[in-house]
């Protein structure tokens, strides 16, 4: 007779989705999954502008819904999330992209048809081709987009010795590390109207009484989102001339407050957020939800950026819908807290967003 | 009373992989879906080495099972598969790999773990890092692995300009289309013994009556299959001084009698196969599969080029295992026959086998 107890294998449940990442993570080298994406080192090759590579999954039923999404919204959701974070990393120029797809043999061309079309808009849109792909059958659909793009500037090595230099380095990586103490924290638009966008979609808000221009704008926020190469391409512009290539940022797709406190955390430092500066879209400030889902309702894909404040106040001049939200501080890493002193509460959001947990639960 | 008939949407299941593929091509620019893997196009940034992406997908119940096989050989195979295109394509160097992972929220983490541990060995074998990549809840297993890989020699428009000069380009990519009327076809390696190794796993043989390191060695095949890196070497080095680079080829995974047919297929010409030179495992030429497996077993990942005569007499005496299978004649595009005369049965495996249409019906 066996009266050991069972023990129940640790699951992926179990983990949760940011413990499974900070395992997967081992199996790469120190810091490589440390960004929205990878650099890719590629010293030694006389490679110029440095290769950024991306990868993302879209799983029905979790990422997207027949119900809530065209298959044409589908692909440019995919496509659009993807070259964002291509974005974030401080690329100008998106090379192509590969699509793994995964689909029941009775899936409709149509669909898929759809989706390609999408995927095709968005490229056509900011740049790349469908460099290639694999496709198989499968018990649910699924997307894997892996897009390659190239930063403005210098490779890793190039930079290094450029930030030797008085000037410093033309252009570089946006990197979630390289905030310091005393930097302002901009976001490159207002958040929250995707969520609102989805909670429409889904019947979970009534668009009935709300302004028909608003449910519109909410709707097209969440099925056809903008990755901000434009917001890329103005930070270069309104550089200061003697300010050195250091821009700390990460796209905002988790949620504004999980951006935050992921460059905080990473670059070692806390993060105050003035509540008076919180980027609500004017049209849904009266909504009841307007400050959590702005906080953390998601996939707005708006860069948020440390940057010193005198590149700060440029950008925000130069690029209209930009503004200040707070600053990074000295303190516990990926601490945030308000300015006017109140404590942050869970509900504020973070890392440990429900967006963030969600895909295994 | 509506008397028109209904008519079902048209399937993946009524297109079938190929169809599927080249309908999915139309997104893509000319050609973009004509290799193993995609050269990417990073002309203008004085990149070297030209770059090369693949993206691979593996579905549980489609691509593995728990019954055949461990945790740690769906990495390794999952890799060898992806870098294999890489090899097929005329890849030197493994910069890396992104994975995606969908995963119902009950697996265990030692799968994860497992399989990610598969995939590091592999890359510490070849070349490569982890570089990044994205994870998800779903209903079923799957990953989609795309490996970026560098050409040993020169990027697409310095070759075309080196293609100009008396001595050619020092090296180039591999592709299907650049095989020519009167290049031997010849594969690195004997063919079946994957296939054999699979038959094995799945009790479809009995390993009984089996010399016991056959079984070791085709289960080995079938669950460590190696790309061969080493044979794109050997390539480049047994290079006669007065040849350009000009190498038709691909993989063998999708099967030796299909790599021959695409091969032929691209390069506009005809493929006769010599049956008293097929790559045959001697070890397993009494089995009475053994032709049928040599031909459509798949997924032996051996390389299969065309050559001008010459280079591929050079290459049989530089690297064991080589052998000639046949050659490209003029005829029609991506015809097979033998070269005895005796025509070519559906049989004997070719483009639409078995295993190409497998994966959506």
């Amino acid at each position: 007779m066996d009266l050991q107890p069972r023990t129940r294998p640790e699951t992926l449940a179990d983990l949760g989705e940011w413990e499974l990442i900070r395992r997967l993570g081992a199996f790469a080298p120190p810091g490589q999954f440390a960004d929205d994406a990878a650099l890719l080192n590629l010293s030694g090759g006389g490679y110029g502008p440095a290769l950024v590579v991306n990868t993302d999954v879209l799983v029905e039923g979790v990422h997207f819904s027949d119900a809530t999404t065209a298959a044409a919204d589908v692909g440019w959701r995919a496509a659009a999330a993807n070259l964002s974070d291509l974005a974030a990393m401080g690329c100008l120029e998106v090379v192509g992209i590969t699509v793994g797809l995964v689909a029941p043999a009775s899936t409709p061309w149509s669909w898929v048809e759809g989706v390609y079309g999408g995927l095709r808009e968005a490229l056509d849109a900011y740049g790349g081709v469908l460099l290639g792909g694999d496709c198989s059958g499968g018990g649910q659909r699924m997307l894997a987009i892996t897009a390659i793009g190239r930063l403005a500037g210098l490779d890793p090595s190039e930079r290094a010795a450029a930030d030797q230099q008085p000037q410093g380095a033309t252009t570089g990586p946006i990197r979630r590390s390289d905030g310091r103490p005393g930097d302002l924290l901009v976001c490159s638009g207002p958040h929250g109207l995707s969520r609102l966008g989805l909670a429409l979609l889904q019947g979970e808000i009534a668009a009935m009484a709300m302004d028909p221009t608003l449910v519109q704008r909410a709707i097209g926020a969440h099925q056809r989102p903008v990755p901000r190469f434009d917001a890329v391409r103005a930070l270069i512009a309104c550089r200061p001339a003697a300010a050195p290539w250091r821009v700390g940022g990460c796209d905002s797709s988790d949620g504004l407050a999980a951006a935050v406190a992921a460059i905080a955390a990473s670059s070692g430092c806390s993060a105050r957020l003035d509540r008076a500066c919180l980027p609500l879209d004017p049209a849904m400030a009266s909504l009841a939800e307007a400050e959590a889902w702005c906080l953390a309702g998601g996939e707005d894909f708006e860069l948020v950026l440390a940057l010193e404040p005198t590149w700060a106040e440029a950008l925000i001049a130069a690029l209209p819908g930009t503004t200040a939200i707070g600053e990074l501080v000295a303190g516990e890493a990926g601490a945030l807290g308000w300015a006017d002193g109140a404590p942050w509460s869970a509900g504020d959001g973070g890392r440990a967003t429900t967006s963030g947990y969600r895909h295994f639960s």
